[in-house]
């Protein structure tokens, strides 16, 4: 039950012989909804009608209410991108909806972006210096502006594109559509995931590859941090050019962010999550009758520790999923709390029984307690909490909203403290030294678990 | 991933230290959504008002969408009933939504209704010829206008509610609320169900427990077949008069309809769900690396196949819990079924393995079939299908929404050829004899299954 | 600007060579909306597809916004009513809009009613001793509970209806509507408007004239006091067994409830508001520059008084017709009145001038008050003001709203203390003895004038 | 009835001792929504918080429908701006709407324009050769963009206006609103409207005076052709660099667009239709009995023809003021036409008289012809058609949206002509050589009618 926002979710498609991709882009958001539910929109351009006729819609809700039939049959295109959105930075406000779709020197430009740059300021100053304007408060206009800019003096688009990828620093993952051309970049580091489909002539860019199979495609490969692919009539060309020595790849789309079904850089997200439960069996071992997990992000950590401690895996909570965002939470004198509206506890699978409990991570902790309090109340003997992520000490810069220090629990109190303030009767962390194994072996960053990060921030 | 549609949940409640109840009602309706997603109400009361003075708000939709809060903040009440509907009789439009809301000789008349009656022919042409005037296509209005009718004749709304209670043939829950009295009436097979719960001075009546969990309020015991309950000023008194010898729980509340956290007439839901997939292992063993179930519904069966047969139990799909009921449905020639976008498969957990696949019930076989070429083509050397009820062979006549005979797959094709047809490896239905362990002891009706109705229908 | 409200208004129609006649309700309730603006909802029947399949629609709002493109696409039939609510008895709330549509013994029946009855009570009464139950609040539903009673015992539903109006005592334009016949019925005494029109082979009802024009039908002729008609595939017949020797048409139909452009009981508007303010000028000659109305209600008998008067007509006022019903009034503190952005002074019209201001009818007072305080800032010299209706002394029981006694300035004040509150010159009301002129000779009821009600209120 | 489109209205307001400007914002588009029924939004800031702190809300729709209760609610602040649009140049989505609301050097800045640019292409051009993106299709992002980058190099934000405005060339109103001046320019030939008004210690802009009576403002005087005011904490400074020594103001304002109670640059709208009839009566003189003119706009020269001809001024047409955007048209098949549905005929007011029916212009010829039809089939026995403008014959770069020549009637056919193909019985346009003492003598831009632009058009 991880509280952690992440950013977005990109996508983008071209089908060459020329079929409307609007309905691909549909799927391929709903694919990705996950990864962000405050805003979405999709743009999608007529490659062989009248360059830069874009078309656009976007606006604050889920795919499901701001895409509906109405809006996605008055628009047509063989080429498009498209994106889902959790503020980190920017206001929530419709404006701040991706894409965004600017018209400069060449025409128009659509782009969409995941993940946040460290260095927005420099590169908002510059702009500004010059007497640019801005319309929003997001990373996504000034990397579309640097580009128009850069495209004044460059050969071609993607020329202009990687002129201002050599000035970004930072994370990201992006999708950008001028009127006949499909470009994918990703940050030299790979901290944000960007991977590469097919389907007979139709090419797919996407966040995760679970989007790609929404659409039927096939998986062809990620984009190599500091890669740039275009997609164009000729078909798909790369430039590797800001590909550098090091990378660093997003430690919690394994741990929580990316879906179950996805891989990503090689590695399948179900089978990283297993691995980490294994790991926190072999770290805290517990003798105990039931092995279950938080619904929904603590399942298959769950299910790995009970694959390495032969602890039968099981369910202890019914989760109610009519409980969405418009639901009115009960005030303090209604003696109910959230959680127990939406998780209750399988009384008799609980009863009698020594309990570990499944994790991904711990932010405020309350969570948690109001779990271990139910499991007791429903007679459970003993619950050890085995949580499936190091405790958070650092914030994040490249996107993940990280609360500030004086809301990580696990900044102001030591483990055996948490232990006791959560009523658990042991609780274990993930050691760090694993995370790099159950990331099947990727460079990692986990900046947010030991504050190292792959890059200076100022 | 059962594709049968329960009727309905009713709710019903009464502070009798004059607390207001409209938030407690939105609650428990959250709490039974999942017995019906089309329409939804409630009504409220003042008992210390003037009588009569009913509050009312129903529409179409979802609880969180139709129970708005500024709706709810406008109403108030110590005594009130909700409803959530799924149309099995009457159309489905605003105007049949729940509760009714009447007035008559004696006041105002709110009504909510679980289940089916199977002589509202008879009970509809003995009004009509007096010339009653109906608005809606419900049974609920037919057993309204009964009770008005005979209230003339009646002391107390509980005379009049008995007296229309006899003349009732099928399946009921009832909650009544008059302007100062919450009835509960049950039918005399207790083919629904409906249960009693208490917190301080509040009584609380529902179609199942996990809704009286949701209020905070304990259960005291079900109500029983053929017992009528009246909560007033003055506290609870029962009427038996209605019960008969033989009773007839629905099987399908065991098996699919109630909440996994929910105990009815003594037995939980889960328990029930354990046990009926351990007698499937029992029946139909198998070598195998995996036991998993179709999300959600098949998942504890999974788990008690796992239990008694001692293969590991584990997930082998990823269900997108962002498809809803606005989903745009990809056509034929996107090349996408919607199962595709519901659940993707886990492929890591699967390739390689021979599998036991559990569900609650095979209605028209497609979904089944699409899953078992999902696991196969991830790499699943076998599937056996084990699914936790008989085949569906006789029409429900009491609120279940069993398709017509020429669409259930069990009416035409015999085990060995459904087994082919869905390209199962082994396909392994529960046993009839099995059903009342299943549901602990209790005598159930399972004429669906069995074509033996508990009562003689015309 | 008369701040009186009007119940409703009533269409139906019948193209008995089985053409759709959904377009023209649409047309119809659009050209009878200023007789209602609250609700409003149409009926429509197959007559040659199975007997009481009746489809309808109706809900709080403007037809504009009830009956969008996507409803009425959806609906389709050769026999259809309508109707456009105000509410005068009843809650103002969803269930309460009309047609009412209900199913009885001989099928289903919908019924569009305007006016109000006063013996309710007692035909409720009625009902309600035989055990009926009541939906709504409305003195329709008690006519179609009546009518379907009377069914029972009747060879025909003309029959019953006929049973049913012979009970009712008060005001009424119905049209009711069976699966294949459209009948019409009005009040003896003629209150309520009723005409019908025909289109080639289609039928047509309507309370205004203006109606049948919007649907290119042509008048035919009213519907008589007391006359019910009965169209059906034979084409129409007419049963005059009600009729009475006294009529009595509602006076304020012709001073402001009607249509401009309707012509009722052989009475143009437009005609009787110009008699009327020549009454006015021959009643209270004075020397003036300019006669001018209040927007849009005072228009035309300023007019009138011009024409007897002499004196040129023309506008004082320019009206912001964006102001709608959700415009935010203006709080005290922000020093602005509703009157002043709906209505404000052309200046140049009536600086330096004496100004005749007509008005329909003086309610609390207020707003005629501010228009003298707008017109003698703006530079008007006198502002003397006529009003084309006498003081409203007494209530309505018949459907007009009335305000009660102590909200009504002429029933506590003197008319010399009327103009000195409002700060007027001088005030004339229309005389008692003119009102009969003004409507052409027709014999009216103007109890709420001089309290001689056409029938006993109990 | 005139078919032509003005471009916006613009607002905005200062109050120097810091109450909220919201509400005064609301009363002041709702009095302006005439100018623009597209779309329409508003930006306040709160001088004395954190600069740059600017909210805002706009969309489609009317002011009524955009800016509701819940949404203003949320806004506050002592400076705003709003605007009302209707789409000249830039497509009809909700991008386009304004205020536009930017971030840049020296923080933000909104911006709402009524006008139309001729130089947009080559300022646009200046802009993209140095990199700007742009978000929108209008002239006033161009406008913006030009402020900011002049920002860079001044010492003011209206430094950086004057130097952008001395760039633009066309017609503009413009207010401004930095985080604590309010900035008002309006073009050198006074193309458009700008004036102020004042209400204790608040400032307030308008495009007409009747905003300004609308929130209770008194008129202070236009702002003067070429004159840009600065509104800040120290009160209202003026510049005039901008003005040169010809002026040449809408004439179509006089004519059409402005609201009736205003006053434009000293002259009265009222007086000037008036005058506009009267001018029309002596040039085109006619034996008739009634003068009337075409609801709404014909109204006022009508009453002038009456005036100067003695022939009684009247109604002829009843108006559906229900007809609103969402009003479902006839098709040709259901035989009536929008006209007949939006307009009605008073028959007793026209049978058998020769009437003058005077419009304000003619483009299509359609609407007229029905309405000269509808009058004869009534009963007149002439009609007689008086036009209060000359013929269009030329193109508007400024901002009304005169459609092109092959639309317009009088391009292609004569008077005589086109007085045979509407059917009236004579036509006269309003003659060139009277326009500009309808406008009270005032310079005027009357291009649309002799082709003399008061600028060149390349």
């Amino acid at each position: 039950m991880a509280e952690l926002k992440e950013a977005c979710g990109v996508f983008g498609i071209y089908d060459l012989e020329g079929g409307n991709v609007v309905p691909a882009v549909y799927y391929g958001l709903t694919a990705l909804q996950h990864r962000g539910q405050e805003s979405c929109g999709l743009a999608v351009s007529n490659t062989k009608g009248e360059a830069g006729n874009i078309q656009f819609h976007k606006d604050l809700g889920l795919v499901s209410e701001v895409l509906r039939r109405e809006t996605l049959e008055k628009m047509s295109g063989d080429l498009g991108i498209g994106h889902v959105r959790y503020s980190t930075t920017g206001a929530s406000v419709a404006e701040n909806a991706q894409p965004l779709v600017l018209s400069y020197i060449k025409g128009t430009l659509a782009l969409a972006h995941n993940g946040n740059l460290i260095n927005t300021k420099e590169l908002k100053w510059e702009l500004i210096q010059n007497g640019a304007v801005f319309h929003t408060t997001t990373d996504s206009e000034v990397i579309a502006f640097h580009i128009a800019r850069e495209r004044v003096h460059s050969d071609s688009v993607e020329e202009a594109v990687l002129k201002t990828a050599r000035k970004l620093k930072g994370a990201y993952g992006l999708v950008i559509m001028s009127p006949r051309k499909l470009i994918g970049v990703r940050d030299p580091y790979g901290l944000k995931p960007l991977c590469i489909g097919k389907r007979d002539h139709t090419y797919v860019l996407a966040s995760e590859s679970c989007a790609l199979n929404s659409v039927g495609a096939e998986f062809v490969r990620d984009v190599e941090p500091g890669e740039m692919v275009i997609i164009s009539r000729e078909g798909i060309r790369s430039n590797r050019e800001l590909a550098g020595e090091k990378t660093a790849h997003c430690v919690f789309e394994y741990i929580y962010f990316a879906r179950l079904d996805s891989v990503l850089d090689g590695v399948g997200i179900y089978d990283a999550r297993i691995r980490g439960g294994k790991s926190l069996a072999r770290s805290y071992p517990v003798e105990a009758d039931l092995v279950t997990g938080v619904p929904d992000s603590g399942i298959p950590a769950a299910k790995g520790y009970s694959e390495e401690s032969g602890i039968p895996f099981g369910l202890a909570f019914y989760k109610n999923s009519y409980i969405g965002r418009t639901f009115i939470k009960p005030t303090q004198k209604e003696r109910e709390s959230s959680v127990h509206m939406k998780l209750s506890v399988l009384e008799s699978a609980v009863k009698g029984k020594r309990i570990v409990l499944v994790d991904d991570s711990i932010v405020r902790g309350t969570t948690i307690a109001n779990l271990i309090h139910m499991l007791k109340k429903a007679g459970a003997r003993e619950v050890h909490v085995r949580i499936s992520s190091p405790p958070f000490l650092h914030p994040c810069y490249f996107g993940t909203d990280v609360p500030s220090n004086d809301q990580l629990i696990a900044s102001i109190h030591s483990t055996e403290e948490i232990c006791r303030m959560i009523g658990a009767d042991s609780l274990g962390y993930m050691k760090l030294e694993y995370l790099e194994g159950m990331a099947g072996g990727l460079p990692l960053c986990r900046a947010c678990f030991d504050g190292n990060y792959p890059m200076e921030i100022r």
